[in-house]
């Protein structure tokens, strides 16, 4: 068979085609003596609490302002297993690719994923490449698994938050949202808007140098800042409120926002986090998060309170209260 | 929003639909006390050698004699984590659903996800739902990760085999392809055939129980016998002799191969494996995996030697030999 510049069927066949593709795209961009055995399963040392995770990724399209689908679906990852307060360690990578899509991007999207695995310090460790036939997937669609060890001491759930805790957003928020969406729908923004994507595990770890007194943790993505609060509000029972001066947004973000009519509360992040810290620790736990190269912006939004438990409520900047609940509905498809 | 009887974006976003989906269905169909807690991240604990393992499963159609995707992926995953000598524990789930799928036959996939999970004693403790717009998938594709741990001593690879050692095949070959293909294609064959889908973790763990010296063990699904064959020809530097008349094939198998013009060597399986063991060491091996519900018919099919290293030569029935090779192109898309 005569080599492709498209990946073909037979890519994904078992046969001589995929071992090929395997070795000569994936082994290649991401090589590591772990991943190079190539059995059915990684073998690695683990002892201890271990997190695992998984998130798929079927962003469209696959390259925007910012990052790319294979960027992302290393940021995402390594954050989910980042927000349990676990050090990040290994990755799987499994792709469904649409027969059809040029070999040349998949090369792109791989490199990208080596370069944002070496920046995290994960190996991506397993994996697996599916090809459907044309018009069955959209291009390409990528799944992580990871794994990771959860430092003695650290004990971050969304139901930890206690009135009186402190609520930090490491940074501006809708940025990833806008991004993909702005570049789908062909908008001619005024200031371009990049994806913040970006791995926080270094973050993390440098918030729990200072204290291991993190409540709460999560990366706001689908469905934003807003159904991340009202989660930590529901499982800790305990009110959140927020002032809504306090949280950071880009203004070419709060310009596309208000174009579309959108609230910028429930678009989604790629490359910040939410922190409930107790109040003895939040002007450390603040001091770090801004000395990190993705935090420079961060801020206390509010706090927890014992009043109106499970609900998130904000002080909107004409002095009125209003309930910000999680959205029904659909907001933004196909945004991670 | 109103109740649907069909998925739709807004389940796979981030909302209160999402949410409801997940609790309603998922949760229900999965029960345990880690994936209840639904944070980013299952936190369990390990210690000692971990396997790590991830496919995606996009066979087309969802529904098949013997099986369906959901158990498909839960067998595909417990299968690569048993071949590496691990005692399966800890899966990830994540979906990717084309929206309009019925809610009904998401439930029946997670039912059965949940009864194949159960069986095999192992716990789905994370996951994921994407939904994309009709057309952007087809119907619903499954990953699945795998967590479990190796016993001290186990010490299994495709680089082990040595010559001497006999191959092991734990029964009937073609199964599962012959299954999918003749219900996808709408072929009436005089006998149906159901895919051997099924979960090989116990199979292994008595096999282990005998002795430590598996050397090579593998599921032969996509490509088949012959390309797990090769594999282990490849990596161990051996050559490989099999005897065409001790391969074990079902005759409705056999009979729905010649007549579509497939070789059974290259068809795959989803509830076999192949294993190379210690001469000493085989009778006992035999005996055992002919004990378990799912090896009645194994039967050794030849052995490592020292000759045609990185090959594998099959003694035709007519008592001539030929070179098995691995597959160039495509066989059957979309399988598993």
């Amino acid at each position: 068979m005569p080599d492709s510049d498209k990946v073909l069927l037979a890519h994904g066949s078992g046969g001589k085609l995929a071992h090929e593709i395997v070795r000569n795209s994936v082994v290649s961009a991401l090589d590591n003596p772990i991943l190079n055995v190539l059995d059915d399963s990684a073998v690695i040392n683990a002892n201890g609490r271990l997190a695992f995770t998984t998130d798929s990724y079927v962003v469209q399209p696959i390259f925007f302002p910012g990052g790319d689908i294979g960027k992302l679906a290393v940021c995402g990852t390594v954050n989910d297993l980042s927000m349990s307060g676990a050090r990040p360690m290994y990755l799987s990578l499994a792709f469904i690719i649409e027969e059809g899509l040029p070999v040349a991007d998949l090369k792109k999207i791989l490199a990208s994923i080596g370069q944002t695995a070496a920046e995290a310090g994960v190996k991506i460790v397993t994996g697996d490449t599916k090809v459907v036939d044309r018009g069955s997937a959209d291009k390409i669609f990528i799944n992580t698994a990871g794994v990771g060890m959860v430092p003695e001491g650290v004990n971050i759930s969304a139901a930890n938050a206690r009135p009186g805790d402190k609520v930090i957003v490491s940074g501006n928020i809708g940025d990833h949202g806008i991004a993909v969406m702005s570049q789908r729908e062909g908008l001619k923004l005024q200031v371009p808007v990049p994806s913040d994507c970006a791995p926080l595990n270094s973050m993390v770890a440098e918030m729990l140098a200072v204290t291991a007194r993190i409540h709460c943790l999560r990366d706001p993505t689908r469905g934003g800042l807003a159904t991340t609060l009202n989660d930590f509000a529901e499982k800790s029972n305990v009110g959140i409120r927020i002032e809504e001066e306090q949280i950071p947004i880009d203004k070419a973000v709060a310009a596309a926002c208000e174009l579309l009519g959108f609230d910028p509360l429930y678009i989604a992040n790629e490359g910040k986090l939410v922190a409930v810290v107790a109040p003895e620790d939040t002007e450390n736990v603040l001091k770090t998060i801004k000395h990190n190269k993705y935090g420079a912006d961060a801020v206390i939004i509010g706090e927890a309170v014992t009043e109106h438990p499970g609900k998130v409520v904000m002080k909107t900047a004409l002095g009125a209260s209003r309930i910000v609940d999680i959205p029904v509905g659909e907001l933004l498809p196909r945004i991670c």
